[in-house]
């Protein structure tokens, strides 16, 4: 990509207002990392107020030819918002506001830079539900979920990010504005551009705005654990949950290196002699919930559950939820670094997965702590190594491929919330052929022709 | 479109077999129809046995320059499967195998060409659930129901055909294979091709085989209806339905003209003197279900309805389904022609939608039933006229427009689930901007670069 000029700059300075737009060192940094290991330094950021500012800022790009990098809170786990080829960071975070929410029709619009958290407690307050859970989600944003596509614990029960999303407002690489779906559940006039945008990665145009579709809040959600001294175990208890039909708002695990590292980290009392714990949530009525609560029990101890134990009080539920979103932080005591992947099985195949997960461990002399959304089938697989080290580097190479090609070879995927970005971009052809490929990339140059738009993501050889 | 050369025709013959291709005037006339009242006789009817003739047939009609349109049983609303611009229709319903229903990860493969209602019935034997249930469900295909992204009654509660396809295999106009998607919920390698395909009206790519996710078979369903003197009563109930968090499996509605013509048909005993009738469906357990049950008699009755009901027989379920099922044919009792609109406007503006359809028969002079799923907004508009009589046929025109123009002025949508075909391709315009459109062509140029595939179709001037 050609570099930013100085005139390019000062134009950006007009659009956005001086104090929106900064190429001070200091402040560039800030804008070089996200929740991967990688850095880049931009070029620029700036901070857009409004929507027509975006466009004017696209439309400049796209003439002078230089690269733009929508980001929120720069969480992302796969290198979508970084700036691999020089630009400017595009920061949405002050396009965040809640426009809308109505009641009546369960729907709410918002802006790309909301805080997905602070969205979900005020919809709370109205006795209303967002149900898509990122573990991110008391700091990323709501633009960032819907690029990304984001999962969570709640996925089991109520779908992900793209099953929210009825409309979107965009800004596409050539600053022209378009509105896609409808603000129903129903609506199918033309190709599905809402479905196309979500979870393409901030590749095809800048999300300015949201309509989601929102739920009723569930009367009371009850929480239990259940420990288990063999993690086969705990994978055939998950698959007994839903053959019986039970399906819990959350049915999650940790194995016994993620259950070690929380307990070292934040001494919550958890059982390091358990090799995996399972961690279920239900909603629903008082009734229901009991019923349920039952059920699981009897099911976790008939699969041989050592001890189960149901959350009485909040500050038992916040303990627990502590212990849970702790983890993916607290593996760093293991070792400094950490390949974080989040491949999909067939649920049924989670026992062989774990299986495979072990010896690979075993294989390459690496410590992989796996936890994650066992109900989804979604398993957060994290090889922890020392970069510096050469030989631990190679090895965390080799864990990667062979965890990645027994995924698929079970049916599964080797994204299932995190996206491609850069780092599952050498993966691609391991899951897409050819065909789906050019296709995508094609799908790619139709929407920017110039390449000027997030590149560098997602495809090998993209444009730009 | 150049027309099929007897050459053409003859390799067809040799891909899919001589009993399968047939261009006898008798057999095309049996292909030349759907639910609209739109004739276009095809040049010729092909039914591939495989996958890999439809690709080999595309591959032929991309060299050859002939035109394919795919069908599945031919019920469209639309006409997205009638061969407006001559060529070959290619009916999918020998592909119609079930390959296979995982009950354990509660997914299904199968083929396009598979009735729905004999798939539903399938899974539902296995305790499993496949939700979207069109009214043609008896007879439509799942194919036709993908690329039309159909909808039906249970979508206030399980959402539409979108929400359950998890992967494709497709044709591209070229003749090449691609397979979008995953085996799971969760999955975001590259964009989201299976959702671009869905809802696509057979414009694209041609469906070969289907990924559909399941639910759990719900214990059990219950089903009550509400006679209201006032039609704005039962839009008042419905409203307040959805406010006191009652989400049922179906919320549907008919008025007065429907009620009568069912009757008149049937005898069922349904009361010709209400305005309007509820007819909602719950499920859950026994005892969820009889606290539904109970509510929604409360709120009924609360907001005026004259008399309230509860199915206490399989029986009577089937006589109230029966009566639901049969208002659309019923309807030609008024007049020999109907324009059938599948509008869906915001559920709390349905007040005004109906005051507004009321106000628009009136101007017109025309009978315009309506009926359909008031839980999700959707609402049926039924101008019923004969078109031989000119000034009943200009009539019509001017209620469609008013009626398209009011239901985007309430921030709805002018297509919920039968798709833009050729009966609302004069209309998409008012629906979509114009990048928006532009963006589409170019998407329908870059699959189908020769607009070869189902020409005609949602785009006012599409290639071919």
């Amino acid at each position: 990509m050609p570099k930013l000029s100085q005139r390019a700059f000062k134009k950006l300075q007009k659009i956005v207002g001086k104090k929106n737009c900064t190429n001070a060192p200091e402040d560039l940094v800030c804008y070089a990392y996200d929740a991967t290991a990688a850095r880049f330094l931009p070029e620029a950021v700036i901070f857009p107020e409004t929507k027509e500012q975006v466009s004017r800022v696209m439309a400049l790009a796209d003439r002078e030819r230089f690269a733009v990098i929508p980001r929120g809170s720069g969480s992302g786990m796969t290198g979508g918002s970084l700036a691999v080829k020089g630009g400017v960071v595009m920061a949405l975070v002050k396009l965040n506001r809640i426009i809308d929410i109505d009641a009546e029709n369960m729907t709410a619009r918002v802006e790309p830079g909301l805080i997905t958290g602070k969205f979900q407690k005020t919809v709370e307050s109205m006795g209303l539900f967002y149900p898509p859970d990122p573990s991110s989600s008391d700091f990323s944003t709501i633009g960032g979920n819907v690029a990304e596509c984001a999962g969570g614990p709640r996925a089991i029960k109520y779908g992900v990010t793209r099953d929210y999303v009825l409309g979107l407002e965009a800004v596409l690489p050539s600053g022209k504005m378009i509105r896609t779906g409808v603000n129903t559940t129903k609506g199918v006039v033309g190709y599905d551009l809402t479905r196309l945008l979500t979870g393409s990665e901030g590749t095809l145009a800048v999300i300015v705005e949201i309509t989601l579709r929102l739920l009723p809040l569930p009367e009371q959600v009850r929480t239990m654990t259940a420990m288990f001294a063999d993690m086969k175990d705990a994978a055939k208890a998950v698959s007994e949950i839903i053959r019986r039909k039970i399906i819990p708002r959350a049915l999650e695990y940790m194995d016994n290196a993620s259950i070690t590292c929380v307990e070292k980290g934040l001494g919550l009392g958890l059982p390091v002699d358990a090799d995996a714990m399972l961690f279920i949530q239900v909603d629903g009525t008082q009734t229901e919930n009991e019923a349920a609560l039952e059920k699981l029990a009897a099911i976790c101890s008939e699969k041989g559950a050592a001890r189960i134990r149901t959350a009485e009080t909040p500050e038992d539920v916040e303990t627990l939820w502590k212990a849970r979103k702790a983890i993916s932080p607290s593996l760093y005591a293991i070792a400094p670094d950490k390949i974080n992947e989040d491949i999909v099985v067939p649920r049924s195949k989670i026992p062989d997965m774990i299986e495979k997960i072990r010896s690979i461990g075993k294989d390459t002399g690496l410590t992989i702590a796996s936890f994650g959304h066992a109900g989804d089938g979604n398993i957060h697989v994290n090889i922890m190594l020392d970069k510096k080290d050469e030989s631990q580097a190679k090895a965390a190479k080799k864990a990667l491929d062979a965890l990645f090609d027994e995924t698929l070879r079970l049916g599964g995927t080797i994204s299932g919330e995190h996206g491609v970005g850069i780092t599952k971009l050498p993966y691609l052809s391991k899951e897409l052929g050819r065909e789906e490929i050019e296709l995508m990339k094609k799908i790619k140059a139709l929407f920017d022709p110039n390449g000027i738009l997030n590149p560098g993501k997602i495809f090998p050889e993209t444009t730009g």
